[in-house]
């Protein structure tokens, strides 16, 4: 979809009869930077998906007494939630036409983008709403970090640290499984190149030692099987489902390893994965050059 | 932590000096299962974290004019959003006792633990603020499904698939990369089982030959070298970052084919990373079985 980008024209709102509304941005603020603005052309807008069905979309939300509804960033990659604010009407239909993530300033009572001052946009894949139609996911890849802090989402602050006084000053992202475990690797690696590199740790292990890294992540020809055979063999021999669980994990973090001696995040690597979902594997494999 | 449950008894609010009270359930109700009700004990709060300390945070949260912040459940492993709701004092502090995600419901102006109707009980791992406090996410696990429609999440509405009236009546919930990877190869292996089995693709190809596939994922010794080898010779011949990322993505694809021949979800797999992070690699690698 095409969107253009115009600097100090501020979207206001999308007009019953489909007009779209600008002002031009204030100048004036401190903060002020080079402003991207989206500009949502309600043409565009119609030739895309009609704008009736818009309307009926819209309709179909159920705002609260002020109009607003919840709507949640979350990075299609590693799932991890960004940020939350409010939308009205007409924050929801610009993210709809400009497909990046718009929310309503309650303190402002404006629209804004996400990005428009520091331009790390949330750029949206989809949007899905719950199922009373009151909550709102926006699902996208960021420019860069989403929170005003620098910091990379806005959750940042554990209550269980708090609570136990656990180094509550410092910031500790709400991270899932995979990411915590890529987060707990880069910690023992940043640890190595410390003068006093802390406690033994397998994973410290494995880091220092490449080749018993990469020995247990493919078979060794002569000492037997690894994680990638053991995996395939859960297979094979028809072992317990629990078994292939704990082989996967095996192979995953050994990866993950490999990973962070490389300087590879696991979101590049899911970036790889949802970039050649468009095309049909047949295709992909045809497409990419021979491997053996 | 010891959490009692109790049918039919409703914990309502913790008074200001730390009280819990309770009220008997509607056993009229035409939807009235069994109820478990999580009684959280102002004892065990205090004991755990020290009632001040509760308190102090509390008084932190930036609540709005109803004494609401919004509160977001989402899968610890998965990262999936599973609902959204408001909170005020009493659910977070009922929260953080009792480690069921629990709201305030503005409809019946109470507060309510996910799961004592259905069972499914969110269980909280911990609970992370935003730089606003002003908006909380449960990181916990789910013990079923969690939208009353029966549906993992509630979010199985895709906007793109209404405004394009593409099988908009069919659920897709909000996937990310990882998951969509996943079920998209579910879909292929069920195909396989349909009479006419749709269009040829390659995961269908190696969802057929579990010989290709395990070729695919280990090495071979007299065929060259295949995803794990190549992954690992990105190290050790220094490739370029991409590589790896790019051989990364082929392990995983690979290893999510073989998951989905053996019926493991990779949240299963999640799950194993997941209980092995409370002990050190080494420990944990000693309480293992030897592989070989």
């Amino acid at each position: 979809m095409a969107v253009a980008h115009f600097p100090c024209i501020q979207f206001t709102r999308v007009t019953p009869k489909g007009s779209c509304v600008f002002s031009v941005g204030n100048y004036s603020r401190s903060n002020y930077k080079r402003r991207y603005l989206v500009l949502a052309s309600a043409t565009k807008l119609e030739e895309n998906f009609g704008q009736s069905k818009v309307e009926t979309l819209l309709n179909s939300i159920k705002w609260n007494e002020k109009g607003l509804a919840v709507a949640i960033a979350q990075n299609v990659d590693t799932g991890a939630i960004l940020m939350q604010g409010f939308v009205n009407r007409d924050a929801l239909a610009t993210t709809i036409s400009s497909r990046k993530a718009t929310f309503y300033s309650r303190s402002r009572s404006t629209l804004w983008t996400k990005g428009e001052t520091s331009n790390n946009f949330v750029n949206v894949h989809d949007i899905f709403l719950d199922c009373d139609r009151d909550s709102i996911i926006y699902l996208g890849k960021p420019d860069g970090p989403t929170c005003h802090t620098g910091a990379e989402t806005c959750y940042f602050t554990s209550v269980t640290d708090i609570l136990n006084d656990q180094q509550a000053e410092e910031n500790k992202l709400a991270l899932t499984t995979l990411y915590s475990l890529e987060s707990t690797i880069s910690q023992r690696k940043a640890e190595l190149a410390a003068p006093q590199n802390g406690k033994p740790s397998w994973t410290k292990r494995l880091l220092l030692d490449q080749n018993l890294l990469c020995s247990k992540i493919r078979l060794m020809r002569y000492s037997g099987r690894e994680e990638a055979d053991e995996l395939c063999r859960t297979l094979e021999e028809n072992e317990d489902k629990s078994r292939t669980a704990s082989e996967m994990g095996d192979v995953l973090y050994h990866a993950l390893v490999l990973l962070a001696l490389k300087d590879v995040k696991t979101e590049d690597v899911l970036a790889v994965l949802r970039h050649r979902f468009s095309q049909s594997g047949i295709e992909e494999k045809k497409s990419r050059k021979s491997h053996s």
